[in-house]
């Protein structure tokens, strides 16, 4: 056997998300069947994060594992022509160790969310980007985001359908920053941790919007966070605005030796 | 009879170009289809520029006129509507004099060419971008557009069904840089005249890549424009990269006053 860690881009709108599911297209459904063209036979691959439905990867990592050795750029060239025309690439490739584990070996991941400010539809960036007409206030909102760094208890920002052991999770970044993109002002959050809750940054998100609009003060973040209680978040936003970004190991696979 | 300014974004992918076709999908048919919804009856719109298949609007100007005053707000919303779901926004109204023409008004357009450098296939930018495998030398590049600049017979450039009087055009900007996408590296082309030649920006950009890949010394590029020869151009790059970003008028009519 031989073991490859796989960068995977992928467009979330065509899919259920990540994790495959009976008779509906999923990014891991797409990607086993194009290994399926290259080894025949059921395939079951792992990955670091399981993204919900809409939520694009730019830097998703998984890992599948091969009856033979194969050249890392040749493997991802193989499954990139197989994956055609759906919107999923694999952007690098690397031989791991058996026991490296996409998932497991992860000690870091981060997410992406944008949000365009602007009052008429998205053209290029439709279904990328979470859309607001009104402009929000990025100190404020930063003000807000900083009472979420650190340890905590986010029973607040977790899916009542999360299934994590604890509530309790360590946020080391959550940077609000403003980008002008080519269709307009946009508004990046730049969240990063070890490991999250289910729905947990769209939950930051959407708590944080509250704020940018003035519909919450800074400080009503930490009465959030102190209540530990689900009722006691902001609505949670939509999922076609996030992006899993980046996955974090103690030594990258995929560094260019 | 009412004239209004729009300033339109597209994603070209869709369209058989701006102009409007028998059978064949166009942006100009496409808004002239919505304001038929607004006002029964025939429309024919006038474009600053008009774009081949493939090309983006991000700054298009068109004006429209109508039988009675609209607020300009309302026109561009209810023009939206009736878009749905076409890939086709008014980003921007105005009321403007009647004899504000948005192409015999028009005093400069600024294009951008965006090219993604990497190896597999474009997700979120498919369709948005130039793809090459391999990194451009940058300064080579821009020594390449420097020769370019100022007014020129740019026959070199020129397609061979352009229906310009006169090869002879003045380029005030070509300036070439290296952005980080979401997606990889980029080099963008930012390219600006008071008006430009049947895929002079394609040519343009087509040459200076032979020029970036190290296949033609920069001064190549000069001789070139000095054989005001269509066989001396490098080859024409596709249009799917190409973005019509911004129409300049002596006052601009969408200045929020």
């Amino acid at each position: 056997m031989a073991r490859f860690a796989l960068k995977v881009e992928y467009h979330g709108a065509p899919f259920n998300g990540w994790q495959r599911q009976k008779d509906q297209p999923s990014v891991q459904g797409a990607i086993e069947m194009a290994l399926s063209k290259l080894q025949p036979g059921e395939h079951t691959i792992a990955a670091a994060g399981r993204t919900d439905t809409g939520v694009h990867g730019l830097g998703q990592v998984a890992h599948c594992d091969m009856d033979r050795e194969w050249d890392p750029f040749r493997l991802s060239e193989a499954l990139n022509y197989h994956l055609k025309p759906l919107p999923v690439a694999i952007v690098a490739c690397a031989r791991v160790e058996d026991d490296w584990h996409a998932r497991f070996s992860a000690v870091e991941r981060q997410y992406l969310f944008r949000i365009l400010i602007r009052r008429a539809p998205a053209t290029h960036d439709a279904g990328q980007v979470w859309q607001l007409n009104n402009d929000l206030d990025i100190d404020a909102m930063q003000q807000g985001a900083d009472f979420l760094l650190g340890q905590h208890d986010f029973t607040t920002f977790r899916s009542s359908i999360c299934q994590a052991q604890s509530p309790v999770k360590t946020l080391d970044e959550l940077r609000v920053e403003r980008v002008m993109g080519l269709s307009g002002p946009e508004v990046h959050f730049h969240v990063r941790a070890r490991s999250f809750l289910h729905n947990q940054v769209r939950s930051f998100v959407g708590t944080l919007e509250r704020v940018g609009a003035g519909a919450w003060a800074p400080e009503e973040v930490k009465h959030a966070l102190d209540a530990c209680d689900r009722s006691a978040c902001g609505p949670v936003c939509p999922g076609h605005g996030l992006y899993l970004a980046r996955v974090g190991y103690p030594e990258d696979p995929f560094r260019v030796r």
